[in-house]
């Protein structure tokens, strides 16, 4: 046995209890986190925030080392973070072809490994993308414009548990057959006929995954790792603007792809330049068999007309939907959907847009609130979360990039009363662009364009109905037409809430009710929350759940006969 | 409780037991089946057969009774016995927009239904098409022209065995998940936040089964329950020359249904004449979400680029081939062999096509055999097998179509040498058309173009190839380029079949080795063999596997507080 084989059983070893805990946690669906989101010191260790902070810094303004990696070196790259800082850092440029060459070259030898390996070295690359979660941290803070503790949560820990559940489904998945069967079949006369089975997983071929700007890699781990530990190879084409924190996966990886005795080409980076369209020609390879997008409906909706020959799997837009009727703590509610619209400036696709008061208003514990009323409080609301600049800076971070400020420019000509979309200093990098959450007064006949678009960024609306059954035909109509991923109720009734269930479930979105207290509705926690529902247009897949990841491989037989088959002889 | 609510509980009760069996046969993979494929007095009763021959009889030249179902009665049918007699059984006829209208409606109370209770609707559903077995084989035997056993066998028990495999996948994967779950998530400081969760399996929508002329219940079956279970209605859209056996099917579920309190549109059947076009309508409809299909690998590419509202699974046609290296039992291999090539007169999607064989020739215990002299040999024992005519008749059924008898005229053209194509009487059926396999020898390369199409029917070609690694070098090409759903190895050499299985996988085809006794390339056992792969182009679905039923339902979560978020009052 060569060094390297030992390796690969080394790290399966060492994760197997955490890969056997995954993988019930997926199923039980109740609380489950491996990797602490905490940016803690007493977690992390003493060192670690410095340390983190001083490794991303001394990336800046060099070539990213991937050694062994193909292309031309420092070829590509010009990235600014939206709090200013200039990155100075190139990576690679590879030619589409030649990256699916070389990845299917080394997947292989990926394809002959065990599931049980697989799953090892992806819990081993996991466990360094934790240990790495300070200088993580500083990554996605200046390539999507997060807080830098959203950055810490969302773009590590929170990220690395999305990946370790894709791990656990697709390992799981791979041993739900066993790798061989003995097949013995009654006869009604004689002996009975037996056959020798083996079943083998094999992945599917080369999988490309094209990566977003704001979450590049909470919505990147899941297709990265499910395509990965299925034994398929992956090309990782980050958003020019956020190339650093999946370069820093990507190296991650081969690291630990190399140590187990594989070719580190299993995971390639294709970074490019901002002006760069490789994700087409890489999309549409005839190799590529597995594509996992997030990212716009254009793009998105272009990814499932041309990559025929691929598995696509989509996460796109939508309309996030609010429904409200009636509360028992109208202020906790206040509260809670303020958050919900200003963390991280509404650039999530999670964030509420559409919020449907009946023109009778909303009943609640402190009166009936007619449209105009609610949309005066919650800007109340608003900027009492938002009115301390340390603490507004936290929460909306900066944003990603002009197209998000032309939107909310756009978004002052819209409506009857519009609050909010004010700027904000950030207290630290005066170069950083804020807004507070616009809120627009619409009315759901006239303006109906108006809502039935995405405006992704902080804008929202309150859009006055007839009634909450109409709040709920509009949720069906516009979700079941234009997609959401996510739907909340508000309302003390239960046959409100009934409805609304079914008004969801019609729509195939996901739905929160009353949600007043310290969850909001744009966290979907891995091992519990489904994101993403593939029952409506905002997203063909569902982080995670098996149908993301029984499409990445197949299971091949072969059969033999286990016995002479007569006196003449047969197999030995 | 109703009475109707009363009988759901009852089905699923009855049959739970097998259910259970029936989901951990799929995860071992071993011997399992539980409708007996013997048509014997003893195992179905002294009257069964006679009383399924009256039955079928009694539905001759008179419209087919399908109680409420909408469309036109008695519009439609022309079938015709490939064994001579005219049938005279006419079928509604439904507008396909209708249809889906009607299915849809007829879904919603069925997407409400827990998995429990449609599990035990399709359980009995199965249950009674075994109790008219004896019914099902005449049905089967006089649309395709399987020979009658074969006709029971693979069109009644072991269908009902492949609908069964595909009911255990539908349920335990909706049950993966729990339907309710609770999540509480420690905090650094305070109480824990509380989540009570909900998650709902659901239909993806309208499942329109498009079915073939040689196996309409065998090939029909796994997708019409695999989406009925998971909460979706079914249009069976049968072959026009294969109607009856899945309007029985279709009655058999209507009746369940209603006995159960569901709308019996639920499953609906849009018969068609032999000139109608209506796949193409339903296939294409936007409230059409699963579409399953056998036939033509003309019309499945069709579907799959024109069908892009829906979740597309295939199976279509390939190049079945066979790898002759050595053997240490010739005499076994040709016996095998010459059943696989005669069984329903090589009508079969699993019967090898292209039998390649070393110009050298092929090793073994008889000595070594060129092409030319295997082929000669296989013709020996084809005329062995097929000399007497009642023996004969029982192996090859009848040619189903004039197309299969005009590939066979168009094969006496090609190759060196040829053998068999001859007429064979039916002692029962004169106007029965019988030829025995035909047999052509190639060149691997002077005939590329011959066998690297499909022959559909009682035509195989022996292929003189440069060595058994060019043989397999072929078999990874054409199968990888054209597909196929069986591959066999013929070699007493453990490198050899090493190879072979190396190039199976390469090639994502199932592998046969070494078959000479009494199991045939061409079957496929419910519950322990996959029937096509998903991996090379021949089918994009395999019978039965996860991928098969994930992606016919979406899982959709509601959450809301378990415990009032604060002093202020909160969800009680």
């Amino acid at each position: 046995m060569s060094s390297s084989a030992t390796a690969r059983t080394d790290f399966f070893a060492r994760h197997e209890v955490l890969l056997r805990r995954a993988a019930d946690a997926v199923t039980e669906r109740g609380y489950f986190s491996a990797y602490p989101e905490s940016p803690s010191k007493s977690v992390y260790g003493e060192e670690a925030p410095a340390a983190g902070e001083a490794a991303f810094r001394a990336r800046l303004d060099k070539p990213f080392d991937l050694p062994g990696h193909p292309g031309e070196a420092g070829a590509v790259g010009a990235e600014v973070s939206p709090y200013g800082l200039k990155l100075g850092i190139t990576y690679p440029r590879v030619d589409p072809a030649e990256a699916v060459a070389v990845a299917r070259t080394a997947g292989r030898a990926w394809r002959r490994a065990t599931p049980d390996e697989r799953a090892g070295v992806a819990a081993e690359i996991l466990a360094r993308l934790n240990a790495a979660s300070f200088e993580m941290a500083h990554a996605v803070h200046h390539t999507t414009g997060q807080p830098f503790v959203m950055a810490f949560q969302a773009g590590g820990a929170n990220a690395q548990d999305r990946g370790l559940e894709a791990v656990a489904y697709a390992w799981a998945a791979q041993k739900r057959h066993p790798a061989t069967a003995s097949w013995v079949k009654p006869q009604r006369k004689g002996e009975p006929i037996a056959l020798d089975k083996t079943f083998t997983p094999v992945g599917r071929g080369v999988s490309v995954l094209v990566a977003c700007n704001t979450f590049p890699t909470w919505n990147g781990y899941p297709g990265l790792f499910a395509s990965l530990v299925t034994g398929n190879p992956v090309i990782v084409k980050p958003h020019a603007n956020a190339v650093l924190p999946l370069a820093l996966s990507v190296r991650l990886a081969r690291d630990v792809l190399a140590e187990a005795g594989f070719d580190p080409n299993v995971v390639l980076l294709a970074a490019e330049a901002a002006d760069g369209r490789s994700a087409q020609p890489l999309a549409t390879h005839p190799d590529v068999r597995i594509v996992d997008f997030t990212g716009s409906t254009r793009f998105g909706d272009w990814l499932e007309d041309n990559a025929r020959q691929a598995a696509v799997h989509t996460e796109k837009a939508g309309l996030n939907t609010v429904v409200l009727d009636s509360t028992d703590d109208y202020k906790g509610l206040l509260r809670n959907l303020a958050f919900s619209l200003s963390l991280y400036s509404g650039q999530m696709c999670t964030t509420p847009q559409n919020l449907y008061v009946p023109r009778s208003g909303l009943r609640g514990d402190q009166g009936v609130k007619t449209p105009a009323e609610f949309a005066a409080d919650l800007s109340g609301a608003l900027d009492k979360l938002l009115g301390d600049p340390q603490r507004a800076a936290g929460t909306l971070g900066a944003l990603a990039t002009g197209a998000v400020l032309d939107r909310v420019e756009k978004a002052r000509t819209v409506g009857s009363v519009r609050y909010g979309g004010r700027p904000v200093e950030h207290p630290e990098y005066p170069q950083a662009v804020l807004r507070t959450p616009l809120v627009a007064v619409l009315d759901a006949t006239e303006d109906a364009e108006v809502y039935r678009a995405e405006w992704f960024g902080p804008v929202s609306f309150v859009i006055a109905t007839d009634s909450t059954e109409h709040s709920l035909d509009l949720l069906r109509e516009t979700i079941g037409r234009f997609g959401a991923l996510t739907a909340t109720v508000h309302s003390t009734e239960e046959p409100v809430l009934e409805a609304a269930r079914e008004a969801a479930l019609d729509a195939g979105v996901h739905l929160a009710e009353n949600f007043t207290g310290q969850v909001f509705v744009n966290q979907s926690a891995a091992f519990s929350d489904f994101h993403g529902s593939q029952a409506n247009p905002a997203a063909s897949a569902t982080l995670t759940d098996p149908a993301f990841v029984t499409g990445r491989f197949a299971v091949l037989q072969s059969r033999r006969p286990a016995t002479p088959a007569d006196e003449e002889g047969g197999r030995a």
